[in-house]
Formats: C-alpha cells, sequence, structure tokens
C-alpha cells in the first residue's frame, strides 16, 4: 500500500513518514509555489533514505491563502487553506493514502472533522495523521532516538510558509508580514536518520 | 521504551500494538474486575507473539461505572469512566508509555483533551492513541494485511463491557440492561498474525 505524505524535511513529517514505513510504501511529497526550498526536503529525504516528488501548487492557492492571512490579520485560515489544497493535489494525483505530520496539539495547518470527511469521500481516499494521538514529550523521545536533527528560529524548511511571507513582502512589504505574523517558533531539520 | 497497551483481544487494539511494535518495547495488559474473560485476549496476545498481564480493577471503579450508566440511561460515561481508571491503573503502575485502541472516529471509550492533560501532567507519563490519525477504511485495510479475525455480535473479548453488563443483571435483572445497552455492535477477535 502506498502513501504520500506531505513532507517538509522538518522533524514532524521525517517522524510520521518513519512511523508509517513499516507498514507501507512511503513517498515523501513536498508542495512549492516554484521556489527552490524544497531543496532543503529533499536533502532531509535523503538522509532518511525513502522516495521524494515536489509537487507544484497553483498562483490562485497562493492569492487565496494570502486573501485569507490579510482577512483575519493572522496567518491561521490561510495556512489551513493551503494545507488543505496541498493534501486535494496528492488526492488527486490516484493515491490512495495520504499522510502528514500534524500532531495532537497542532492548532494549525489542521483540516476540521468535516474537511476530512469531505476530502476522503470526494476523492475515495484515506487521510492519516500518524501523529495525532501523540503529545509532545513522547514525539521528542521518537525524534531523539531516530534522527540527528538542527533547531532554531532561523532554520530554512519546506513549508511553504516562508514562499507565502515572501510573497506578502513582496506585494505588501516587510512591515505587513511583521504584522501578520507572530514571532517565529523553532523550526527544526532532519540532518541524519539514527539506526536502531 | 516499554509501552504497555490497554488490550482486549480485538482488532483495535491488536492494532494499536503492532503500529507501536517497531519503535517500542509492547506489553498488553488486559483489565478486569475478577472475571475470567481475560482469557480470550491472552489467546489473541498469544497469536500475535506480545507479552501479556492483566490487571484486576478495584469494585469500587465497577461501582463508579454502573452509577454513571444508571444515572445517564446508557453506557457512554460510565465505559468512560472504566477507561479512564484503568489508564490511570496502567500509569500507577511505573511506566512511562500508556497506549490503547481507540480509533479516530470512536465517541467511547474516550478521554476528553483536559483529561489527557492531567492523566499525562499528574502522573508524568505519555498516552498515546497509535489509531488517533486513522479513519476506518484505512484501519480495516492494515488489519486485513495483519490478522486474521473472527467478527460477529457474539465475539466474547475482553473489553469489561461483558462483566459490567452481568453485574448489572445480577443487581438490576436483565430487562434494565436492554433497556440501558443498545443493539450490540459486531465485535472481533484476533486469531492468528499474518506475516509480511
Amino acid at each position: 500500500m502506498r502513501v504520500q505524505v506531505l513532507y517538509s524535511g522538518g522533524q514532524d513529517s521525517s517522524l510520521s513518514a518513519v512511523l508509517l514505513e513499516p507498514f507501507f510504501d512511503v513517498e515523501l511529497v513536498t508542495c512549492t509555489f516554484g521556489s527552490e526550498n524544497w531543496r532543503q526536503a529533499q536533502a532531509a529525504a535523503a538522509a532518511i533514505g525513502l522516495p521524494f516528488w515536489t509537487l507544484t501548487l497553483t498562483r490562485e492557492i497562493m492569492d487565496g491563502c494570502i486573501d485569507l492571512i490579510l482577512k483575519y490579520g493572522y496567518p491561521r485560515y490561510g495556512i489551513n487553506y493551503v494545507h488543505r489544497m496541498a493534501l486535494e493535489a496528492l488526492a488527486a494525483g490516484g493515491t490512495k493514502y495520504v499522510a502528514d505530520g500534524t500532531r495532537r496539539d497542532d492548532h494549525s495547518p489542521m483540516l476540521t472533522p468535516s474537511e476530512v470527511r469531505s476530502l476522503e469521500g470526494r476523492r475515495g481516499i484515506s487521510y492519516i495523521r500518524p501523529l495525532a494521538g501523540y503529545g509532545r514529550k513522547a514525539i521528542d523521545a521518537l525524534v531523539r532516538e531516530r534522527f540527528e536533527i538542527v533547531e532554531g528560529p532561523a532554520i530554512e524548511k519546506a513549508d511553504y510558509e516562508a514562499e507565502i511571507r515572501s510573497s506578502i513582502i513582496d506585494r505588501y512589504g516587510e512591515r505587513t508580514v511583521e504584522r501578520l505574523f507572530p514571532e517565529g517558533h523553532a523550526q527544526s531539520r532532519v540532518m541524519r536518520r539514527l539506526q536502531k
């Protein structure tokens, strides 16, 4: 059974892929709007040793996301929208199982239960969230066992937020981004897989 | 890392254990109120090939459960209470990771988010729900790949509902049970593990 995992190169989507690996043929897919920041995810995918693809999302999705961020004044609903469109794009590609690295305690990106039912029903697919039943402590323990990571606010990974921010800067300037996006939380990127 | 999984011998708790197995030292624990119906779970645990324990819950927990079922007129909150007390009992035993086979779309047994935070915070443990991110179709596909099961409304497994029902019959009679418990849904029990 083949599963495609939305992949950023960070610890959560990497752990999600590794949890699926004994049970599925796992492929990692990074969505972009055309920039080159998928190369970070590609390097992490190579470190993990799983097949890697990129999928370019349309300009309309970027525009819809930015509209939502401006409308609400914070990124949550715009990011949720891109995430949902990315899962829709994977599902449209014909895979029966799509997955991501969202955690039990995440708020965004996150689909609502009715969005999940709609995605699965319309597309005839199963959406899997391997980390949905794990809290932060258990995830951190598994990550320490399985990966060598780098962490910090300035770590680049491929989570489309960077592309959205730079597009907002292009259109509305630096100060608009500073107003809309809260302080950057720590990012992580997988550098090496530890053998168990 | 050792994890104890609340175990009934059915397909969900069996799949939950198997999903954890590549990452944890898994032990299966069946809770009882003193009856012998844990033997069904023991047979399933032997078929899966994982260590098996029983844990006897107190009479007070049974009484508290029956009080809740009578108070609400349906089993949900009583079953949730027993399930929470069973997780508390595992956590009190000193294991750092406790898990169960509850699914994404389950309503009962289910802890609320604040009950989860309380359990984890007071006990210093992590509560893991490996099936929390899986819908029914994906679970059914994995079960078919991994297990030979028997299914049907009359399948006995060790999910403490049978003990609670027979205790209510002893105290209040057959008709009270028929009023309180909806039609039995299909149960399953794992007979054999299929090698991948």
